[in-house]
């Protein structure tokens, strides 16, 4: 029972990877920047890592989204839709959750199947 | 490494199923109405999205719990407890968060195992 | 699809396992304690469920952190990488959610894999 680990420091690793399930921690991006451009930077990120652990966001299993503020579920819906437009959507849960620091207003957390 | 989806949108899928495991996405239901109405009602989205799945309330490996005011924790707790009378409870973290509309008092992520 | 459960009562189980891949309820410790205090007792808890799951704490996959208050941030994560300053950390995402008491500063959610 391996687990496969990326970009790990002594508080987290950016993913884990065992029997072909992909792990990521909660992704965050463009501090005080508007959600737009958060959401942008966080599917960004999200690429990027699926990309390394042999997956992508055609494979996605659960994505469960933390917004500090609620307001922004539309803005955020629209730059997740188009991200997801030519693959089949995964589960969603999205709640109102402070995070790290306020300059932060989306983080994303996901489960993915490598390729 | 195939994946399963039932009634999905452009947003969402709302199961995933892979390798035997079911991932739901977070259910809500009974807007506007009090705490009592909402749990039944996503308990049953949970009931129907898991026989759809091939799977059931007695095969459940992991529940998140979202209630908007931690104040509902034991009328939620209640009909929680009722709804796995006869099953094996599984494992559980409950926190206050607010979801996407204040008509929702309640959201229920779960992970199953199919029969 | 055979599930394990340890430390089953009407609500929940404190630990489900499936495939290999073992799930904890989320753990609270040391209720009314400062957030050192409580994180300790948190911590020492998900060691003594992973033993008895048949996996430890170099075996995790995720974390998922929820603080009661974000200014916690800092002392929490002082203790977390003590934790696991002899293994390989798992993914991880940390956000502020209130818990079912006032007198809960920390609940943390892991999954992990047997040795």
């Amino acid at each position: 029972m391996t687990i496969s680990y990326l970009s790990t420091n002594p508080r987290m690793s950016q993913a884990t990877i065992h029997a072909g399930v992909v792990y990521l921690s909660g992704q965050i991006g463009a501090p005080g920047k508007d959600i737009a451009a958060q959401t942008r930077a966080v599917l960004t990120a999200i690429d990027s890592l699926l990309e390394e652990a042999g997956s992508d966001r055609g494979h996605l299993l659960q994505a469960t989204i933390w917004l500090a503020d609620m307001t922004d579920f539309s803005s955020m819906n629209e730059i997740w839709e188009e991200w997801l437009k030519d693959v089949t959507a995964p589960t969603r849960a999205t709640g109102e959750v402070k995070l790290a620091g306020p300059e932060y207003k989306i983080e994303i957390i996901v489960t993915a199947v490598q390729r």
